[in-house]
């Protein structure tokens, strides 16, 4: 519990812009605002990377993971051309060439072969001298009883210590001064493991900026009571992000008068800091750690730890037997002075990469890529073209078979055709180095007819053979 | 398309019940009336089932299907003691000893072994009389031409006619008859394959009679464009389940400016009728077929389906050839004095069984089994349970380790053994025999701990031994 009354808890930040409250005109400024600050050098990223994909099965950091898209990106490569695109779309607004600095938090587990990932892949066309890595900390596992234990002899076992480590690691690492030397005035933090994150939005950028916000979340609207999402709200009277593990259902199953959860501003992991306001934390980190660092409070996981006994001799447990610290990246909300929430839709911006497909089929690969396929599905829609199948008919967006409330009814004789049309989104994939965010897509698609599997690429549009390639 | 001009659709319906509109008095009032109603014997309910479980890879009719709950039971069981236990639930409330009549849709192809199933299961503890079976009609398939194509050589290929076949069924079974000799004054009619349906929903069939209405739909609110839930909507001044293939996507992502959807209101397949409406349109049916019947248009969906040929071969075609014609249970929305709509929480409410658990993961035995055994964790939650740990720790109802934006950093030496809490539900089934809906709880588990998996039933809260049973 990191708060004493939940009765204090306020659910609705009182500055919160949701999509149907914006028109487009504001929509636009803040557009034009964002890529302006771009365009001046004011921008940068900053990835957390630090996890590996134990939950996906995996040994190597999550950015690197395929989640089998038609080109077979990387979390990495997508993150890398939003940028570059980004910088040619500010460049094009603005009229200047510009740079958004990446800066990319790893641990120790995943430093190395991040670094040699991208060396690689030549930072995926972005200036090696723009891609900054840096190394969150680990902190010793504690048994229940608070001792330290051991991995090896002599050896304590380790974990890192969360993405709330990000300040310990930007103050070791001179990440902010480097900000600062760039003259980099606001930072875009967020979790490698959205395959739709818009990386530096422009729109984001330029509502906080317009807001004078020091720190801002972007949330997706929260819309099951039990769906494991944080929500931001008030604590106290500060902005925090409270985790549903701490309030009741039955507070998690409040509603307000028209039908919506009321604490409904899911936290993504998306967050806006302006560079002052983060030298601010990492100064008081390192010169007064008596100030914020209480307030920054460990949250403890029990985990299963294995360790050696005095005996020498390693133990497995079989249930957990340690702690593991952590804090979060969010806890600094309680500091800003001017915080802000931007709500953006689910399906435009948010769907994490987290388990195996073998896992129940949330938050998987195959998720991940439908999202993503669905998306610039309709970003083609959205820009005129259409799609045809084997029989030179137009297909309807959602094709109808799939609805609700008419389980099919089929005769052994007749095979339902459209049974994967309805289960699996049509195959289209946008490069973001064709558009970031839907845009510019007309002069490819408008009043044009494709089959699936639809690329869309630097060299245009074009189906793919499908038993070629 | 059913309709010429899209631009006279109107989103909401202006008769709308929202789940946070409702205060609890108002809700309690509902119930009542439902209850009462169903006391004096005036409510039926009528299941469509005449599909079979193609898309979820069995030859057998779906209610037969058993999702893996603890329990086993398979959708005709749960619903059957849903019933059940509603005749209870009556007659406490309104001292009558009451009959819910059970009216079960079959088609061709699931008649014969679903009535033995019911046999074999002595109706599941209902009264065998109450259990009444019929059919629904074929339609012959025909070929892009008009044709009607052969299974076998002088053997027509014959296909269910829809759930709208309903209405002719209705009418060739003389169905509304017997409700009529039974004093049967209301139906609700639902579809087979929701695990969470709330047969006859006392609180549903209350609001319907206090409006009014002839006429009523149930929905949840859509809160993505392209999910492929058709929506309740007034089309050229008369109400209609839209289906999304046949407006644009423009259309469906358009947004009022509270931000929600403006075509939302999800059909999920649970319909309110009079017996006075269904008599009325059973008789237009069958007097006046002229005057309904090309109203009732066939929804044509394009399949493959394989034939004989001129001569003989059997010719098995790998794109489609032909087409199925279907009526939809909704059609007759249209001809309603008074139609309501009634939106209620998805969570509580809706998740169908369409797809195999190979199929990415939606709408699957896995999705069905686990949205049952989320919300009875939330009824014991909120009846004041509490699950407990192998180490006697209170379980949050939402673990913190799936929140979204900690995307884990273990160390190898470190298993994350929250991994199952944050993909799966805590194993908990409440029986319908015990509860409808999450009342009468408190006294079985208010201030008692828990380990799962938790059944509670007829006779009382227990606790599953994990190895044994």
């Amino acid at each position: 519990m990191r708060y004493s009354c939940p009765q204090t808890v306020q659910p609705r930040p009182s500055t919160h812009e949701s999509p149907g409250n914006g028109d487009l005109m504001r929509a636009q400024a803040w557009q034009w605002e964002g890529l302006l600050h771009i365009s001046q050098n004011r921008v940068a990223v900053l990835l957390l990377a630090g996890g590996q994909g134990t939950r996906l099965g995996v040994t190597y950091p999550k950015g690197m993971y395929d989640v089998g898209l038609p080109s077979h990106k990387t979390l990495f490569q997508l993150q890398a051309e939003r940028i570059l695109k980004l910088q040619q779309l500010a460049e094009k607004c603005h009229g200047n060439r510009c740079t958004i600095p990446w800066y990319i938090m790893t641990s120790g587990r995943t430093m190395r072969s991040t670094e040699e990932f991208f060396a690689k892949h030549r930072y995926f066309g972005l200036q090696k001298e723009n891609v900054v890595f840096f190394q969150q900390g680990m902190l010793p596992a504690m048994s229940f009883d608070g001792k330290i234990l051991l991995e090896e002899k002599s050896k304590v076992s380790m974990a890192p210590d969360g993405n709330g480590g990000l300040y310990r690691a930007l103050a070791a690492w001179d990440i902010v001064g480097d900000m600062e030397r760039r003259g980099v005035g606001c930072v875009h933090v967020y979790c490698v493991d959205n395959i739709l994150v818009r990386v530096a939005d422009p729109r984001f950028i330029g509502f906080c900026v317009q807001q004078g916000a020091d720190c801002c979340a972007k949330v997706v609207e929260k819309t099951n009571p039990t769906e494991p999402v944080g929500v931001v709200c008030r604590v106290d009277g500060v902005y925090q992000v409270v985790e549903y593990s701490e309030i009741s259902l039955a507070t998690a199953q409040r509603r307000s008068p028209d039908g919506r959860l009321l604490f409904n501003a899911g936290n993504i992991a998306n967050h806006f800091f302006t560079v002052p306001f983060l030298r601010d934390i990492v100064n008081d980190l390192s010169l007064l750690p008596s100030v914020h660092e209480p307030q920054l409070q460990h949250h403890v996981a029990q985990k299963k730890i294995p360790y050696v006994d005095s005996q020498g001799q390693l133990i497995e447990p079989d249930k957990p037997n340690g702690i593991k610290m952590e804090k979060f990246v969010f806890d600094i909300f309680q500091f800003a002075k001017k915080f802000v929430v931007y709500e953006v839709l689910r399906e435009d911006e948010f769907s994490p990469l987290k388990n195996a497909d073998s896992q129940n089929g949330k938050d998987n690969p195959t998720t991940a890529r439908h999202a993503l396929m669905s998306l610039h599905h309709c970003w083609v829609l959205n820009a005129g073209g259409h799609f045809i199948d084997e029989n030179g008919c137009r297909l309807p967006a959602i094709p109808r078979t799939a609805a609700h409330g008419q389980p099919e009814a089929v005769t052994a004789g007749v095979v339902d055709n459209l049974k994967d049309a309805s289960d699996n989104p049509i195959q289209c994939e946008v490069s973001p180095l064709s558009s970031y965010a839907g845009e510019g897509l007309e002069s490819l698609v408008a009043n044009r007819e494709f089959h699936a599997p639809l690329i869309i690429d630097e060299h245009g549009a074009h189906e793919l053979v499908k038993n070629g390639l």
